[in-house]
């Protein structure tokens, strides 16, 4: 296996706060050695090992490229004259996924695949390199699967949202849906998903339905994750800690209880501020979790109807701008803590033995991410 | 002259209102003829004429190329750390103007250059196809000269900005740099520059120091134009609009009477949320200037202090989410906006014999601009 030295790499973000003693690890005048698809050694230039082949990336820096830990990106059709409606004043309902299900349900799987393929390399040009991809916009057992075969083709963080709503066909029977969910519906879509997921907010599934629901996924052996307190707030979120789930989505609406319940079962809680920002909505108040020492993602929420952006860049910037972490946090949220939402111990992190996922920026610093917001500041992805 | 025939495209933005009825002018399944520089024709696909070729879009949103009238691109440095202490609490000062004029003086004309030819690509690459570029970091006669004279290389929209601040060395003179930027720094600077300008604010100049160094300009040749209202009520706006100037620039903080000052006056009131993002302020209440009939501008006002965006995209999706602009007036504001902002009847507009400056965007849409924040859209720029 031949050995690359990476250099001129001004500014290092490896998350391994070996380094610095900040989580961010930051290194200056850094080389990494890649050794086919793995780091093989992170230092500083001065130390560095012998290589195979050397590049001298010519002075910019340099971060783990993003895990984005929340997005629903098989999907056919747009929603941008909702999105319009909404900016002059109506308000976000959770019912406008069920336009999506009826362009998706009659979309062809080669549509579905060209338009993931399309958005996975609009992320990938801005610097994610690990993406979660939700079914939920089939809400049919044959509409379920095959979503999740499409994103299977994309990644191994798929997740089965069967329960993202209940679909029309079943608007006077929502109990035989999370029947069929639970059962005929997980059978087919568990061979093709790592995780389930459930929409546990009013006007989606309640606790008691979202608790039969990830039992049977779990059952059947996924990894169960929760959108929850988008809305307003209720128990998705005190239901996640108490089942011990990897991470719960959203946190828009929490109360002390919920803060503390995240603090103490280590949950990781996935922001989503694009959501915010594309509903007119408050945000998340990510100064409370982190200084209760709850574990922070950030993550893009990537779909059509709440939040069309797929830049995790932006993501960074207005958690700075509007939820007021730190940049350091912000980015440190967007790679090593989408990596902490999806239990993966390979990614998040450059250091030996992890992926080689590095994002160059256009730019001498990490700041950069959210001191110069909206612009496209990724020079080129490592992967 | 040979012509070509751009077809494959399914939304026009014109901004001519003849065609729907609406400033933004939509057309659907369009085509333009384009000859030389200039557009030759345009209208529905079915009508178009022949041409000596022609080119298949592939089915895209084309608009007019932004016209962004309001950029700080002649400096050195950065100031990625002050941004950060600002996010953590510390408020924006026009103070720090100073940090980067002294990094600018110390700068090579050669880097210079670098700095404004990056900046402009950037820009290009973002769809933006006409820039103003100030003056405003030299603060001497010879570095205001040379700023200008760099800036010329790029833009003929060039403005002289020596009353930006008081430099150091004039802090125990105020009156004497009023009176070197009204004379021999004006001297210098009015051969490149089209406009001139000065910061009417609280800690920058007062209203009288702006009128004579506005006078001074305008005998030399040069339009005025203000930055205005940006930290808090005060004199500017109303000033502008008493001398009849194109445009006032940020009016952040504006009382009834600014509003109806800039209403009668037809001044046009350019508005720069970037600003307002990276320092979280308060936004301009766009509304109320829209609904009294004014007309409204957006910029970037790409610096490295207040604003180190070069996004009129993200300009466009912050206009639409924190300032109630709607999709349609943000994208006029962002391109029409921009031209009568500099007073040019040749560019934000797609019409025949308006120069063909078309930015192609990888959307079926304009509304994807403020549907789709941060996502680097813009696929192609013809100009």
């Amino acid at each position: 296996m031949t050995s690359l030295l990476l250099t001129g790499i001004a500014e290092l973000v490896t998350n391994d706060p070996t380094h610095d003693g900040t989580p961010l690890g930051l290194l200056h005048d850094a080389a990494v050695v890649v050794e086919g698809r793995r780091i093989a050694w992170v230092g500083p230039r001065h130390a560095a090992p012998d290589a195979d082949a050397a590049r001298d990336l010519g002075g910019p820096a340099v971060l783990p490229g993003f895990v984005d830990s929340h997005s629903h990106l098989v999907f056919n059709g747009d929603r941008a004259e909702e999105f319009a409606a909404r900016m002059a004043g109506e308000s976000y309902a959770a019912g406008g996924i069920r336009t999506t299900v009826a362009a998706t349900r009659a979309a062809s799987d080669e549509q579905l695949y060209a338009n993931v393929a399309r958005l996975v390399a609009e992320m990938r040009r801005q610097g994610t390199t690990t993406v979660e991809i939700k079914s939920g916009y089939g809400l049919n057992v044959l509409d379920e699967a095959r979503s999740l075969a499409i994103a299977r083709e994309f990644t191994e963080e798929t997740t089965f949202l069967g329960a993202h709503v209940v679909p029309p066909e079943f608007a006077d029977d929502p109990a035989g849906y999370v029947e069929l969910v639970s059962g005929r519906m997980l059978e087919a879509a568990a061979p093709h998903a790592r995780w389930i997921d459930v929409f546990c907010e009013r006007g989606a599934f309640d606790e008691d339905q979202a608790r039969t629901i990830l039992a049977a996924g779990q059952a059947a052996g996924l990894g169960g994750r929760l959108h929850a307190n988008q809305l307003g707030l209720g128990p998705g979120v005190r239901l996640g800690c108490e089942l011990g789930l990897t991470a719960v989505d959203h946190c828009t609406y929490l109360d002390d209880a919920d803060v503390a319940a995240l603090a103490d079962s280590g949950t990781v809680a996935t922001l989503l501020p694009g959501v915010e920002f594309s509903t007119r909505s408050p945000y998340p108040d990510a100064r409370a979790l982190l200084d209760a020492g709850v574990t922070v993602a950030l993550a893009s929420d990537c779909n059509p109807g709440s939040c069309y952006t797929s830049s995790m860049p932006l993501c960074v910037a207005l958690a700075v701008r509007e939820m007021r972490m730190t940049p350091a946090e912000a980015v440190w949220a967007a790679t090593a803590g989408g990596a902490r939402a999806l239990a993966r111990d390979d990614v998040g992190v450059l250091a030996p033995g992890h992926r080689a996922h590095l994002t160059v920026l256009d730019a001498p610093s990490y700041l950069h991410l959210a001191y110069r917001p909206g612009v496209p500041l990724v020079a080129e992805v490592i992967a």
